[in-house]
C-alpha cells in the first residue's frame, strides 16, 4: 500500500552537525504528528482512534521542546531542515484505511519509525555535553520508546482482527 | 499527603472465582479513571494533564471490555463488586496539587497500581480457557504495562523538577 523512504542508516549520524540533526529531529516530529493525525482521520476504529491522536499531541510537544532546545543553542538562527532523515519518512494518510491488511502496515511502519526515533535521540544524547539537554533527549527516546509500545499492544491484538473487531464493535 | 490501602497479595486471587475478580477488576478500572480525571482537573503542567487524561479514556475502554467480558461470561447476572480489591486503591485527588512532590507520590502510586494492573490480568489469562477472552486478559496486561512506562517515563523527568519546569513552561 505505501512506498517508504528509509532514510539515512544510524550510524550516518555522525557525519552531521548537531544543528543538521535536530534540524532532522523536528522535521520527523512534524511528520510524525501529520502521519498520526491523518491516520486518526481516516480510521474508524475508536480506540485505534484515540491512541493516533495521543501520539499525534506527543509528537507536537516533541516539536516544541526541540524547537526551544535549538533556540537556546543557535540564538537567532533560522531552523535548517537538512533533506536527509532518520527512519522510514512517514507519509500522511490521504484516504480511508478500508482494511485491516492497510492498518497492520501503517502501524508496522509507525513502530518502525518510533524504534529509530528512539535510537536516533539516544544518540543525540550522546553527542550532548549539557546536563539539561541530555535529559531532554533521554526524555524523547523514552517517549518514543512508550509510543513502540502503544503501537506493539495493539499490533498484536489487530492480527486476530476477528476478536479485535468482536471486542471494538467494528464491522469487518 | 496520601493514605492508600494497598489491597489483597495477589497470591490471595485464588481464592477468589473467576466471577469475582471481573467484579474486582471492573471496579479497579473505575477506580483508575477516576483518579486519573481527578488528577488530570488538578494539574496545571498541560503535558502531564493531557497524558493523564490519555489514560483516563483507556481505563474506561477497559471497564467496558471488562464488562462486555462478565456479560458473555454470566449472561443476566449482575455484576458483584466485591469488598476486596487487589492493589493499591486509587482515590480520586480532591484539590489542586501545589507541589512537585505530591505529583510524584501520586504518579508513584499510580505506577504502582498499574504495575499490579498487569500482573493481575496475567493471572485472570491464566485462569480463563476461552481463547478469545485469554486474547482480551493478554491486551490489557500489554495496555497497563504500557500506562506504567508512560508513568514512568514522566516521573523520571519530573525528578529533576528545575528542569521538568523549564521545559513545560510551567512555574515553581
Amino acid at each position: 500500500m505505501v512506498e517508504i523512504d528509509m532514510g539515512i542508516p544510524l550510524e550516518k549520524v555522525n557525519e552531521f552537525s548537531l544543528k543538521e540533526l535536530l534540524g532532522m529531529a523536528i522535521k520527523a516530529e512534524i511528520g510524525a504528528r501529520e502521519f498520526y493525525k491523518s491516520m486518526a482521520s481516516n480510521v474508524d476504529i475508536e480506540t485505534l482512534r484515540n491512541k493516533l491522536e495521543f501520539l499525534a499531541g506527543e509528537e507536537e510537544k516533541h516539536e516544541e521542546f526541540l524547537r526551544n532546545f535549538y533556540a537556546q543553542s543557535f540564538p537567532g538562527e533560522e531552523i535548517v531542515f537538512p533533506k536527509e532523515h532518520v527512519g522510514p519518512e512517514l507519509k500522511p494518510v490521504a484516504e480511508k484505511i478500508k482494511n485491516v491488511q492497510d492498518i497492520l502496515e501503517l502501524v508496522r511502519w509507525a513502530m518502525e519509525a518510533e524504534r529509530i526515533a528512539k535510537q536516533f535521540y539516544s544518540k543525540l544524547e550522546e553527542m550532548t555535553d549539557d546536563n539539561a539537554k541530555k535529559g531532554l533527549l533521554r526524555y524523547l527516546a523514552s517517549m518514543e520508546n512508550t509510543h513502540y509500545f502503544i503501537l506493539k499492544t495493539e499490533y498484536e491484538l489487530l492480527l486476530d482482527w476477528e476478536m479485535y473487531s468482536q471486542m471494538m464493535h467494528v464491522g469487518p
